[in-house]
């Protein structure tokens, strides 16, 4: 092995779709996950156009970088693919017909009824001393072939399940056979609400530095998560590096972090409602149902979240959850007294153990400088309790931002009740 | 200028999140868009980990290659945010303290009720004679400089909301003004919903080989989309290549092209009940909100808008929305006579002139051989109108992917009937 080589592998994505930013690449981001799952570090990905000479360039540095050059896209049998003659072209390498990639693509098109075209044939081209690596789902086949010395590239069609499919049969035994994955990567992901990101980083600042595991903050909109990253010979040995850690961070986080990997405050919610044996109606205004959405997209939110109310005008308000005209006057809409009154009127309707409201001001307009946009006023009632609480977002991010964060905010509140 | 470099702009994304495969590289994408529709072509994107070392090198790779690099990520308070710093030590330039920039930060983080963080000092460090690409939504700034003659780097924080705020008003302009943008480009998306890409694609294959304007497809979760994108020397003569082409889009595409732009489903509704003068109300199972919620994003929503039910349990059908319970047990919650029952109940219960009813089986569980998963009904009910619709969305994609069809589904019937 030649350890001059900065880096094992390297991605690169071809297709000039990616360039005008017609699509995402999902290829780049799977690849990622992959190679991390591999225990293969990969440390550059890069994107160029269908076009011969930047994409030789583009080989070329690669070739003086990386031992692997993972490439997808432009296998395909139209004109602007042109991957696997560029490559060819790059190294030297005549391209022969190989017949046995011919029969393949004559049988696959035949199979759909289709007839072959002088344009499938360019697919059955491969630079001399190339291997297939074949394309179980489509025509486009694929190659690993090590132009240089210690240099191997491996192409792949842009289409996703081809791509994944030939990865997982043929890519990954021959990168264990190459001797490149090592040892095993696994993460787990710890969420935190009501933690500004650089507060949590600070909390947890030597974490950060740390190598095995690694930790690794980021946001989202309000959420903040730590991954806790470890590598170890097998599973067993990663995650009793990780646990430790875990248990540190979430003494740390104390009562922001509310769950981990694929929870999400809803989920929590309804999991801690479920175990009680209650269950949980809602009184939306200005997030509309927001709340609602986020509850039922958890599967088998059933059990225990029965519905509620989205209490848009102030007329429903009065008619369906009650809330008295006078506190409507008095108060405002935008209230804590209106806030109360409608968990209150939620549980009453539905007959829900547990109610949570929200009403406030998302903006653009509607705003006052006594009730400016982004107010927002919640209210929690269950069977022994009844709070309220009241946020204020600002304007500057907009209508969504601050739907969004209500949405959180009035789950993370009732999680904390509960 | 010099017209040595082989390209104008190259875009850089720092992160070592999109080498774990944690996130979609979506900052890439949207920058290639507007790099287009600014008529400046880009030939390569890199991807980088938060690496000291490795994103020297690439920077000063592409600082032989570009003339402007744009970056993305690691301006952040944390530690393993180090772009700035990074950049400033590839080239040589110390970095200095902005003393506006650290009171922009101090005045966000108070107007937050956040304390300063000794992490957030450092966001106010930028190299020796670097402007400042100023944030309007986050605590981080980014820069413009120029390190070298002809080569100006560009950054922005990772997450999108900043990147594209700030992208829009300063870098914009800092392109044109630099003579980059050339001509310029005009795009006009048209909305589908109701028809498969592919046939779309079919119907409309002529416009899909044309070159300006271009016309290209794509296709979301139920929506699909045609951009067409036009270059002229101005706006007016763009709007005029867009215009025909615009006009036989929509003639093929007959009803199922909704709107234009920035339009949704719901505001197309909204509007059409707006000027009707009618007001509208929902009544969920399934979605438990999501139509509601969809209704609510649109600002401006309240004034025809004015709420519903969400009745996950049965138990809600009956007491808000009156579904009788002979109803219920006869056809099943998931059947055409409740859907028309909620309907009509929502109208009843809250006075909205139109409702839209929606109740079906999300999954993963809860299906049965006679009402499988993906099954949903739908029904509409208004002044003089009243009918319901059926689809099988299948399992296969999963409960979200029923869940966000639902929603559309409900409001483009609600659409065609208006």
């Amino acid at each position: 092995m030649n350890n001059n080589k900065q880096s094992q592998i390297e991605v690169l994505c071809i297709g000039t779709e990616l360039l005008l930013g017609n699509i995402v690449n999902g290829n780049a981001r799977w690849l990622a996950e992959e190679l991390a799952r591999l225990g293969i570090p990969h440390f550059r990905q890069t994107v160029v156009g269908d076009n011969k000479e930047r994409l030789t360039e583009v080989v070329l540095e690669a070739s003086k970088r990386c031992r692997v050059l993972i490439c997808t896209g432009g296998l395909g049998p139209t004109p602007d693919d042109l991957t696997t003659e560029t490559l060819a072209a790059a190294f030297g390498a005549p391209l022969e017909e190989r017949s046995e990639v011919l029969a393949d693509i004559k049988a696959k098109l035949t199979a759909k009824g289709r007839p072959m075209a002088a344009s499938n044939c360019k697919q059955a081209l491969l630079p001399m001393g190339a291997a297939v690596l074949s394309n179980p789902l489509g025509t486009a086949p694929g190659m690993i072939w090590s132009p240089l010395p210690n240099f191997s590239l491996l192409t792949f069609p842009g289409v996703p399940a081809e791509m994944q499919a030939m990865w997982e049969q043929t890519a990954v035994p021959w990168l264990q056979q190459q001797g490149l994955t090592s040892g095993i990567f696994r993460s787990r992901l710890l969420r935190f609400w009501g933690v500004a990101e650089s507060s949590l980083a600070e909390q947890v600042a030597p974490f950060l530095e740390q190598q095995n595991p690694t930790v690794a903050p980021y946001a989202g909109r309000g959420e903040v998560k730590l991954r806790i990253t470890a590598w170890a010979d097998n599973a067993e040995n990663a995650d009793g590096l990780i646990a430790p850690v875990e248990k540190e961070l979430r003494a740390i986080g104390g009562s922001n972090c509310f769950g981990a990997d694929s929870d999400s405050l809803a989920s929590v919610v309804l999991a801690a409602l479920r175990q009680r044996g209650e269950t949980l109606a809602v009184a939306e205004s200005c997030t509309a149902g927001g709340v609602g959405a986020a509850l039922g997209a958890v599967p088998g939110a059933s059990d225990v979240f029965i519905g509620g109310v989205i209490a848009y005008a102030n007329q429903i308000k009065q008619a369906l959850l009650g809330v008295p005209a006078d506190t409507l006057a008095s108060h405002g809409a935008v209230s804590e007294a209106v806030a109360l009154a409608m968990a209150e009127g939620a549980r009453r309707c539905t007959g829900a153990d547990w109610a949570v409201a929200v009403t406030g001001i998302a903006g653009p307009g509607g705003g006052s400088a006594e009730k400016p946009v982004g107010l927002v006023y919640f209210a929690v009632s269950g069977p022994s309790v009844s709070f309220s609480f009241m946020r204020q977002y600002g304007a500057s991010r907009g209508r969504e931002w601050i739907r969004g964060l209500s949405v959180g905010d009035a789950l993370d509140q009732l999680r904390l009740a509960l």
